[in-house]
């Protein structure tokens, strides 16, 4: 907290009203996490745990900074990579965002007014937990599997709702799957992303069928070495071919 | 400006540092349009005008506003119609939103601080024209082809560009186009649909075969009736099959 409050004000002046959160999804081949924060409160005089809970990263936005110059901020505080895609997707503005006594009492307690109106804007990036080292320093960051999730303070847990459908809608209408597979890759390993960002399991000859139609998909003359099993057949994302199927589409697709 | 602030005020306190614009825009066969407010400042003493240009419809929100309310006041103000599809595309907070000078004075004009942060949201809804009974009292709102646009207040040719992008994105994934047709239309007005919203002519045989793969497109038994040439075939909007091919996309589509 401390480091955190320091480093926040070198930064610039505050804007109290309006704040950046971010849902960042940590992929691996098992399932989908979110990064979420420890939220703790301590009564100094009777050592009590006021609050306890976990919540999004967000902070609120510097009077000199776009939204997503925020969302870059916080990704890189939290990871210390940069240039990573960010998608804003929704902003949440209800006046009964904050009703809950305990996000009340933080707040209080971090010097705000409970009562001022914040309105909060939504990012999410999707990363390869492998290539991510956490370091935001003070607050206890950790990756969550996103089915263990049930609650969030504030209204972060809708934001999480809303990203996640934002996600998984991309997910099937643009190639994003493919950014977190090596250059070259197997089907099963292409499956997988699609069941662990949708949550589901898929029939494997149904989905070969589809992926059958994805033209940017290009089949390799190679197969997997050093696997114990029979090697599959690898594949690649064919970047120049989306990219002409995809101007082909916006001149007219329905 | 008298009754628009009056009423204003009457709504509740606002809040300053976050506002909501809507893209308006005005489908008619010819043409796309978006509605317009006009912004005129007059110097009192000399009667020289000093602000004289055009801004998207917007307003501040109210403390006891959530977002798609107020958007859904500002289009009803306008319009006198309720539920209204109007879909929040992209919050504006760029810290040089308001750096212009004429967007200086015609705030302080309007008694506000122009050095404070305004973060606002952009809402697009699309209408059919003839649908439509203008009604702002007090200021003078229109209807202006999008393709004259050239300069609008603040930052508003950049929302406009925005909306125009998701709408455009939007209709070539979603069936948005039938809602401006009659329950019974031909293919050509279909096309000229698409045409007028990207912008561009299509050519009829292509247009033909991308829409003949439109499982939703339904073929009547039935031809126009009182035209003057040749009578075209009539089609409809299958909206149950529109529900299930569309469950099954989101099942697992790529």
């Amino acid at each position: 907290m401390e480091g955190d409050s320091i480093h926040k004000y070198k930064r610039g002046v505050i804007n109290n009203f309006v704040s950046v959160d971010c849902v960042i999804f940590g992929f691996d081949f098992n399932r989908l996490n979110v990064l979420l924060v420890d939220r703790v409160l301590i009564d100094e005089s009777t050592g009590e745990e006021i609050v306890n809970d976990l919540t999004l990263t967000g902070n609120h936005i510097y009077e000199n900074e776009d939204l997503d110059e925020a969302a870059a901020r916080i990704l890189f505080d939290l990871t210390g990579l940069e240039d990573i895609y960010l998608k804003q997707f929704k902003a949440f503005g209800s006046p009964t965002r904050i009703s809950r006594e305990k996000d009340k009492i933080w707040l209080k307690a971090s010097g705000r007014n409970p009562e001022d109106r914040i309105v909060t804007v939504g990012y999410y990036s999707l990363l390869d937990i492998d290539q991510v080292t956490l370091q935001w320093k003070g607050r206890d960051v950790r990756w969550t599997p996103v089915a263990e999730v049930t609650d969030l303070g504030f209204d972060h847990v809708d934001i999480l709702n809303e990203a996640l459908k934002e996600l998984r809608k991309d997910l099937i209408r643009e190639p994003i799957g493919f950014e977190l597979l090596p250059e070259k890759f197997t089907l099963s390993h292409l499956q997988r992303v699609y069941e662990v960002i949708l949550g589901v399991n898929l029939d494997k000859r149904n989905f070969r069928k589809k992926v059958a139609r994805m033209k940017y998909l290009r089949q390799l003359d190679e197969k997997q070495v050093g696997v114990a099993h029979k090697p599959a057949r690898l594949y690649t994302f064919d970047k120049d071919t989306y990219e002409a199927t995809r101007r082909e589409l916006l001149d007219f697709a329905i």
